[in-house]
């Protein structure tokens, strides 16, 4: 059986060196953009419009849409909420169009869609994924969002999950280092994530801004069986079910 | 006690995220450039010059220097003798000027050198280089060579042994995430290193064209202790034994 080639990009900046136009990318932002993208798809959106800067999310906010947008841990004033993934309820979010304002999200998955196809993934729907992406029998690269550029720990430690489990697959081989290093991290952490995570500079900051409430969720594996694909600048849930 | 910083750059792709020129550079290829660097001067080198080109190297022969090159694992012809640290004899190099030719080794380098000061380190001189360090009182870079800009196992790892000798020391403290990382790497191989460095890609090139016999060697700690500092495109031993 011809096998598929696993990648992990440890930072956006590293991804011109691994990028494939035929691979499947999953971008990764677990703490707190991909975590918040498979909730809102959880709890009924219709779709989402990942957006970079505040003026696009002011903009859109002015067209009539529903805008998720924060900085620095307080909700912009034109927002209708925040970024945490507890904010995408299915109160405000079932049957909407949703923009959510995130730069390093919005920016790594916009590099990311010069692959043959981007998807989101978190711990919230790891199996999910895993099991989509078995399917597709293509070559993968887990692209981690990291933070300004600089490897993260959150992100590398959510793709070494995910490339052990499509290893545990029949149909996934690596030699790739960065993923190597992934699944060390994962290995290290499994038994206890958010123990592993707590050395995260990311979890500090969240902490220091008293946005830290959502990390055990974000941690906790398989509440969804979403599978969020990014086209043409939205983001669609394509999960059968 | 004012305590200095400790940042780990995995590639040189990420050095501009983590550069602050006040730094002091440490330039780490283990897999074999920054092992042999010290190995040529434990045995007695004057100075060396890394090119990055097989022209320029070509051109450094033709004005009467001795030259280590090789591309491929083959020597090139006009070259001296290949890049092994095993090459650089004190026959060879004893009271000489050396050229290396290191495509991935000069190129970091020299991209250090926006940094106050850069030296090599490799685990041969790992102990040396932690004392020299600790007694500059400076903020400190491990910047990792990788390979052809991604992330790879060997320097990475390499990184975190000499990120947790300089913690060990009282004026060290890091926040940076990729250094965390390059720790949990270094405990989970330390007491191992040859196994852990097992999966490295390099290790497979390496073994791939018979040039694994220096591989021990690169992970043998403290064989020297030789303090290699590169200025004005000179490499010079600065220990003071």
């Amino acid at each position: 059986m011809c096998k598929h080639s696993i990648e992990v990009c440890l930072s956006p900046a590293l991804f011109e060196y691994h990028a494939n136009k035929d691979s499947i990318a999953v971008m990764i932002d677990t703490l707190r953009a991909s975590s918040a993208i498979c909730s809102a798809f959880a709890n009924g959106a219709e779709k989402l419009v990942p957006v970079s800067t505040i003026d696009k999310a002011r903009k859109k906010k002015n067209e009539g849409f529903i805008v998720a947008a924060e900085r620095d841990g307080y909700v912009l004033d034109f927002a209708d909420f925040g970024n945490s993934p507890f904010n995408f309820t299915p109160e405000r979010v079932g049957g909407n169009t949703i923009v959510y304002s995130t730069t390093n999200g919005t920016r790594t998955i916009e590099m990311a869609s010069a692959c043959y196809q981007v998807l989101i993934g978190s711990f919230l729907n790891i199996s999910a994924l895993t099991n989509w992406l078995s399917d597709q029998k293509r070559d993968i690269i887990l692209l981690c969002a990291g933070w300004k550029n600089k490897v993260n720990i959150e992100d590398s430690f959510f793709a070494g999950a995910l490339c052990s489990r499509l290893l545990d697959q029949d149909g996934f081989f690596t030699d790739c280092d960065s993923a190597k290093i992934a699944m060390d991290m994962w290995r290290l952490g499994e038994k206890d994530p958010l123990k592993y995570i707590e050395k995260a500079a990311q979890r500090s900051r969240l902490r220091d801004k008293g946005l830290d409430d959502c990390i055990p969720f974000c941690h906790t594996p398989d509440s969804t069986d979403v599978i969020p694909v990014y086209r043409d600048g939205e983001i669609v849930n394509i999960a059968s079910t």
